[in-house]
């Protein structure tokens, strides 16, 4: 049986997900999502030009992926959910990531919007994945509002500084049954495999790709990293013991002789 | 042009090195080296059985495989010298890893005797592959003595506690020319990507894949997670910042309606 | 000029707060609030036992001490409120820590309660300190809604594993003008030496010192602990870097000889 | 009983080392010194100009310490010989610090050459504290060669990068029976808290005082730090754990109302 997230009905294959925020050019962007492997990507919806082709974003995205349109730009829940409207009426799908953010030097989410965002979505039959600062008395929420899965931050968005918030994100995992998805911070393979060792679902990485000096070799490592941490869990890694222990028994080799 | 490691005269592809001790049974060894995608695999003399082919472990490893016999059990550089000759007259091939150790609790080897016995076994045309506690000075002379890589601990033998020295690790990455091969401590794919990452040219694993509950699903976890480290390492990862960079500008998306 | 915190009108010379669960016994509560020098000491209002004086931990406590009723027990923002106006009414003063918490496994606090309460208790004159799981924008909130003081958790309530949410205290710190007491989690003094070192105005810990195995010892380890991590604060640490930096000029001692 | 640390047969209340070097004046040092309560300073001889007193760091130090000349500048064994001697003869006393470093970027020092030194300078009669790479079988022979403690770097000298090499350091207090002094690379309070809370025997700081805003209020900090964690490590804390525990009771409070 094969290892599969299913999110919103669909059956995920790659537990990467993406963005299209920092290329340095939008023909980076199709060759380095291909590389990645992820099936979903995400993108701002105010970086869809409808009326210029050439400049859309979505043009620079495979077919196969699903777009996962995010709310950025949004400062409260009613503005999220009128840019989730739009993205589903402009044909980008019914899946909405929400960000609401007000916080200008540390772009951290706000939960509480966020939530109610989440409730008139949820009920509008949107796949909702709501990006937050990691709490779990908001995930529990989420999970009641109708989420689809909750995305708590590693570390603030673009900062590259990993799992600064682990020990809330084990809470998440331990005590919520939707798809945990560590979104933002996450800037080196290591950082997405320890969040898929620790049992998250998935991890969503854009700045780490985008800005490396060669995205497509960097969208290649996060696959396997990926993959590495998710197959270390399903494996059961061994003990972590306080003294050494030997490789093979250390009595006699020479002794004998 | 390919990412290749080169020792003692071989292109290695794959840059995580295994081990031998600890599987459940001789018979996972095999299954579990093939899985690991490794191409070179220590294993400790003592438990080379030449008189008795279905208890000698080389039976169970794969021909592809380059024999990296270690010295374990030695507990002087004497010692040491005397298992590699004998591993030499043994077929075992000219590589060796030179294990020292009189510590019987954390198994911490002995850098002295370690660079005496790599001094001695250069001379006589050994691959030398010295293990040590990690020292920028000790390197340095290994490096002298005409020692083929340094492989520094990154914790305990066997304890699965990841990267606890990579200050240390750091620094010869940094000053010592000759391949560092992180040995012993590292317990999960994290561990390695990030072992990787920083610069290091290979990592030994040996007791977190042979003890996991499925060594072989570990193994492949493994060769994902030292592929991701090296290639994250060669694409060049992006800055790491104190404040958090939004992915797209956050200016007047719906402002403008 | 000397440095205070000042809360609720009350100028405090020591920022370490105290608790008085968890003790061996209630003899052992005020030599070791002594022993503390510190100054507010939080206690839960169900073990106030207003008939029995004493089983009444309040005898317990020096006369020097400013209370800190807890609403722990609280499941919801409005039982918060109710605890809160009996331990006014029961003449325990006007200040009060709002703890709502209905996760039993890690006790992570309800922050959306918590705001609830701090908004109502607040305009009734309460000096407002909510314990809060660390999050920009509910600081902020708590901020406007009159709270005296902002207290994150490090870590989960009595786990002892210190600042595992330094990340996020550290924004809090930066972006928000109430003083901010890390409150749950230190379990060394190092822990709470490195909180003051970020900037945070003060610190409590109870069980670190009620379950130390000499209580009255480990609360002047902390009381010396808060005052080393704010006189560094103040003091104005040097520059942290890559390399080393010579004590002393490393050129031509015996040179010149 | 009080506590005390023996070195020398020197009986020292204060567990913190200091040294002369990197200050802004020659005048800050004193006043430095005499803030941080410490009782051993160490100083570079060649920074001791025997003809001209007013430049002489020894006139800065107070009668009450210890002098601790270190070996600094030093390359080899020979060298550190030959600067203990110098410095005993020129009135400094029998206690000296053994640096020898040859490495000028990480000012990482030789443990062979230090072990060689400390081997004559113990025979000779000097009180021999030994600065080493942290490394469990060089403090082994350093303890058979008659030193009178030994001291591992936390990370390079001067880069106040805290304690980077605590697994090792662990070892060392675990297994070695001299005194194990913390020297190098403790930047802030809470780092030298940590240091004793481990079980540290002591901890030396320079750079960290020295390159402060005020160097004098940073000292009364250390002073502080090393205290807690004393007092700590004495008191002996409670236990960590995963999950939380509640301070009182979670039962009922409300509910029998």
């Amino acid at each position: 049986m094969e290892d599969r997230l299913v999110i919103g009905g669909i059956e995920l294959k790659s537990r990467l997900f993406t963005g299209t925020g920092k290329f340095p050019s939008k023909e980076a962007i199709r060759e380095t999502l291909e590389a990645s492997n992820s099936q979903v990507v995400t993108m701002a919806l105010r970086r869809v030009d409808f009326d210029n082709p050439e400049e859309n974003v979505i043009n620079y995205i495979p077919d196969s992926f699903t777009l996962l349109p995010n709310t950025s730009g949004a400062r409260t829940a009613e503005e999220a959910v009128r840019i989730a409207r739009i993205a589903k009426a402009a044909g980008c799908g019914n899946w909405i990531k929400i960000e609401v953010i007000s916080d200008n030097k540390y772009l951290m989410p706000d939960n509480q919007e966020t939530l109610k965002a989440t409730e008139v979505l949820a009920k509008e039959g949107f796949v909702v994945l709501p990006y937050v600062s990691p709490d779990l008395m908001v995930a529990k929420r989420l999970e009641e509002a109708g989420a689809a899965a909750v995305m708590p931050l590693g570390s603030p968005i673009g900062s590259n500084r990993g799992l600064k918030t682990k020990e809330l994100i084990r809470i998440l995992i331990s005590e919520i049954d939707l798809p945990i998805i560590v979104d933002a911070g996450i800037g080196k393979p290591s950082h997405a495999a320890e969040a898929m060792e620790m049992g998250a679902d998935a991890v969503l990485v854009n700045t780490a790709i985008a800005t490396a000096n060669d995205p497509v070799k960097m969208a290649q490592a996060f696959d396997y990293a990926v993959q590495a941490g998710r197959i270390a869990y399903l494996a059961g890694p061994g003990a972590v013991k306080d003294y050494a222990s030997a490789s093979s028994p250390l009595t006699g080799f020479l002794k004998g002789e």
